[in-house]
């Protein structure tokens, strides 16, 4: 038996950093203005706590391009490097130099923003460079040094006479990467991944108007003058204590972050925890447009104010993926699958921290100012239900919010709507009957007419209902929701009252015999009722449980097999007491036909029925009777 | 100056290439599954060139799995390893075996089925398990090798008495990583990435029914055996030739891919090429159901019949994502990003030879069997329009099949439709009018009124259409499409013709000046126009230019700005030669008014906009008229 050390030899682990870990090329970037600004922030640690005893000043990062000599420069005015720095972080691959820092001075650097989470980064710079060199003095009194590369494993490193404190990278970039020097690649970079990095970058020049002296004539041009063009904001509001922000704080780093987008949000959740993770962040309600697919992707994910991702599938719960903000927490990994994430102890946490918060935040809205959360309620329900259906503790909390809007404008919790009609609406059986439209225009006749029964009609008209009233039923006991239109207005809530009729009962068999005639019999179950004379003569309705089924599995999961593709069968509801139906009892058979054809056409505008050829008939037809 | 070597510190890189390559814990298990799968098509390459002299007979692999013991067990008959080759291949982290091995027989060993993509695939196995055995016998004449390793740079190597040939990995499984040992999970991955890898893989065995003796009783039952639970198809469709496949073949395949899919696919189209890149496959065109979302992440990419991710934008041109099927090639980059994917110009290429072999597949079924073609259109039509929008030079390809549906059901392409139309559809200034309906039942009198003249209405009732239209009309030249209910028929194709209206220019101005006072303003413009006297007496339009805008804002992107929020505005047209219309003048104000109203109410049920309370007016009325 023999024993050793497992070998990784340099050469071949090298390309593979390259290949592996940064594919996406730009990124490189990123990685070296992290460095600098971990170098910075370094400075102003040590500075703080009196270990270095220099001006920490107003640093700057600075980013150059060379078009003519082909280079980009990244110069930072930070803690710097000694020779021997060099030769210890750099030429040790993957011996990061920020997690050497932050164990020496852990309890000192706590909070103090270094990022230290991007070791390897450095390297990354060969993916687009086919030379790197470090020029570099360190901020103690030693001389500088200068480092060069070109890819391989061997390096030079010999003195500089760099006088300033701080790093210069230089990248020799390669002919096929050469877009990496131009300015709006740049700026593009820049604006995607630093955008609110904690340090200021200088990228460029930029003109800038002096005000005008005040006795100044109207005519004269203002002067302008030649400013530092910083492309960061380094302290974004997520970063600051919710105290120290206003609304209009709060709006106004909304359009920081969506230039593009013209509307105001909702409202916002400001999230700040940091046990047992990490995390800080700005959510924002937009108005949703009717496009939802083009929602998503819309919430920024940073690690300690670096750009990671606009993909938060996994970290924020699926229904949330329709807020807009960002989130920013050195607690999430990296460059792992979605599989992964879901699967990850701490994500799941921070997860349903966002949850909470959310949840919170819309009980918090409710309870302070009730009017202004029902004049939002249109924009933010499809969240909201979106949210009860696919989490349980959602569900859960969203009771105390959850709105109702009836037909008529009214908003009720569920609470104050079981209050509202448990008398009027609970049937025989002692099962309260909510009735709901989902489309005010389309069922105005069932609506009025359960109206006139004194019964409030709630308005549901987002895709998912089917789906959410079927879970709400069978998480409250002896409830039932029923649409309008599901049967005719003294069938939707069944009570003990006795219906007489004005027709014998041998009058009403020949009735029936007489509009199954007539009446296609695959599309249509006559049902004779003896209702209000003053109901309509015709109604069409359609059962509530297999119109929902279907419903529910045309969108998508749920219903039962196969109804989606069951024929669309209506009962047709004739009013025998109404005086129109009860004349027909007797009359000539061809009278009979037309009239029975001309109401079942009614009836069937009035529930969307009466289409195509069949409705240009009925137009022609009714523009002949006008005249 | 000096010079020096950059130096790779071992125990910083492990941890990382757990922590960063393999993140995904699970797939350890397919990483040494193609290593196994690797060690046996060597042998088989070996041997069949003559330079191992064993028999190679039929190998498998064998996944087991004991509880007890917390260990997995992965077994194959392969090359094996001396201790030598223990030493180079597993102790020299990143020394990939398959390269050197690919180096050495590079001519021989193209197309042999060679994996060595996954260099450090069998240190993933330290994700899930504190300690790793290795007990290997090479298929050369020497002793068997046992290696240990309790997932640090320590390990132990010793003789084994293993005598059969190929190789045994034992991981001792963590404690946190134990589903890994249930038999559920271990099929689940197994059948996710390994279904169809080229050699057999047994887990487990399952009973077989033997046939029934001829002569057996009835009642007899049949006998069963236990057999090998062999989980994938080492050789499918997608890895033969074309002329090896009946259509049978490819739906059968088509079902192991999709278990849970019930309908068969429309048709398949097999990627087969080897330059400039490496690519087989077989895409399916499914039916398409209505939730586009849920079409998406359904084709799989494999490399080397290893499964890699069912997420295949970016590689795939976005339109064909709807498809279902496999792709496999060697030549697509892993674990990279999106953006990284689009830039590569391999993975371009890919994609537009994807592209190409769609279009190539779809001309000929148009021109092999025209009739089933067209039978399929209405399933096919929303992915080929998508791709005519979104790459040109499909576009391009697509004018040889892309039909243009009639709304009495013929189908045209675009050529046969301009010979068909092009007489009878000029206008005056010689452009081309193409009349199109978005809804055969909504748009049904006005299809009807276009009919009459003679014109070819078709039926585009995609979301895209307006789109699309808007690209076909900046392709060609003169031509425009113009909805059925954009004008009156009379004015959708303008000509030369004379109009004379049976009222004089007197009487029609007092005409504008009645219908003006009834009908509200804000909604529509009443147009008088001298129409046929059979025509309708009033007709609500919608000018095809406002009405387009207006759509594609809504459906996202493109249109005029602001357009989407503009309120709906018509023109009320009023043929002064109906009857019904002549008949207005003169006549007392309030029957004048009386019968605006209810034609206008007519007017509007024609164009679906009488609802709610307006429709339940009318219906009541219209009931009130019938007795």
């Amino acid at each position: 038996m023999s024993t050793g050390k497992i070998n990784v030899s340099v050469e071949n682990i090298f390309p593979l950093i390259k290949k592996f870990l940064y594919s996406d090329h730009e990124i490189f970037l990123r990685e070296l203005i992290s460095n600098a600004t971990d170098a910075t922030l370094k400075l102003k640690h040590l500075t703080n706590i009196g270990e270095a005893s220099v001006e920490y000043g107003n640093p700057v990062i600075e980013v150059k391009a060379d078009k003519d000599k082909q280079t980009l420069h990244i110069i930072d005015q930070g803690i710097g490097m000694t020779k021997e720095e060099v030769e210890k972080y750099i030429n040790e691959v993957a011996f990061s130099g920020a997690e050497e820092f932050l164990e020496k001075y852990k309890d000192s650097a706590k909070d103090s923003g270094i990022i230290g989470h991007f070791g390897l980064g450095f390297y990354s710079a060969f993916m687009v460079a086919n030379k790197v060199e470090i020029i570099t003095k360190s901020y103690k009194d030693e001389p500088a040094a200068h480092w060069t590369c070109e890819g391989t494993t061997d390096f030079t490193l010999e003195d500089s006479n760099k006088t300033e404190r701080g790093s210069e990278i230089i990248l020799h970039i390669n002919d096929d990467e050469k877009e990496f020097l131009e300015e709006n690649k740049i700026a593009e970079l820049l604006t995607k991944y630093n955008k609110f990095m904690p340090v200021p970058i200088k990228f460029g020049t930029k003109e800038k108007e002096l005000p005008k002296a005040e006795d100044a004539p109207e005519d004269e041009e203002a002067k302008k003058v030649t400013v530092d063009n910083i492309i960061n904001n380094p302290e974004p509001a997520w970063t600051k204590q919710p105290t120290e922000l206003e609304d209009e704080d709060y709006n106004s780093f909304y359009r920081e972050l969506y230039p593009m987008q013209f509307e105001e949000p909702l409202f916002h959740i400001h999230l700040n925890v940091d046990y047992p993770f990490n995390l800080t962040g700005i959510l924002y309600f937009p108005k949703l447009s009717n496009d939802m697919a083009m929602q998503k992707d819309k919430i920024q994910l940073y690690q300690n104010q670096v750009f990671v991702t606009d993909n938060v599938e996994g970290i924020v719960p699926e229904f949330l993926t329709m807020l807009k903000g960002v989130i920013d927490s050195p607690d999430i990994p990296l460059n792992v699958s979605r599989s992964y994430l879901q699967a990850d102890g701490a994500v799941k946490k921070i997860s349903s921290y966002i949850t909470r918060k959310v949840a919170d935040k819309l009980k918090s809205l409710f309870n302070n100012s009730r009017e202004d959360f029902e004049k939002k309620w249109n924009d933010i329900k499809v969240v909201i239900e979106y949210g009860m259906l696919t989490e349980d503790k959602f569900f859960e909390r969203a009771q105390k919010f959850t709105l109702y809007p009836t037909v008529d404008g009214d908003y009720f919790t569920y609470e104050e709507l079981e209050e509202k009609i448990k008398d009027n609406q609970t049937d025989k059986d002692g099962k309260m009957v909510i009735l709901y439209a989902s489309n005010k225009d389309e069922q105005h006749s069932y609506i009025s007419a359960a109206k006139d029964k004194g019964y409030q009609v709630i308005l549901l008209d987002t895709p998912i209902v089917p789906h959410l009233i079927q879970k709400l039923e069978s998480s409250k006991e002896n409830i039932s929701f029923v649409r309008v239109d599901s049967d005719h207005v003294d069938n939707l809530i069944k009570k003990d009252e006795d219906k007489t009729s004005k027709l014998s009962e041998e009058e009403q068999t020949q009735l029936k015999t007489d509009f199954e005639k007539v009446v296609p019999k695959e599309k249509y179950t006559v049902q004779l009722e003896a209702m209000d004379s003053n109901a309509a003569p015709l109604i069409i309705t359609q059962p509530e449980f297999m119109r929902r089924m279907k419903e529910m599995q045309q969108s998508g999961g749920g219903g039962m097999f196969g109804m989606g593709n069951m024929p669309e069968m209506y009962n047709l509801v004739v009013n025998t007491n109404n005086e129109l139906i009860s004349s027909l009892v007797g009359k000539e058979e061809a009278e009979q036909e037309r009239i029975i054809k001309q109401s079942l056409d009614l009836a069937r505008l009035s529930q969307n029925l009466l289409k195509g050829e069949e409705l240009t008939n009925f137009v022609k037809r009714s523009f002949e009777m006008i005249k």
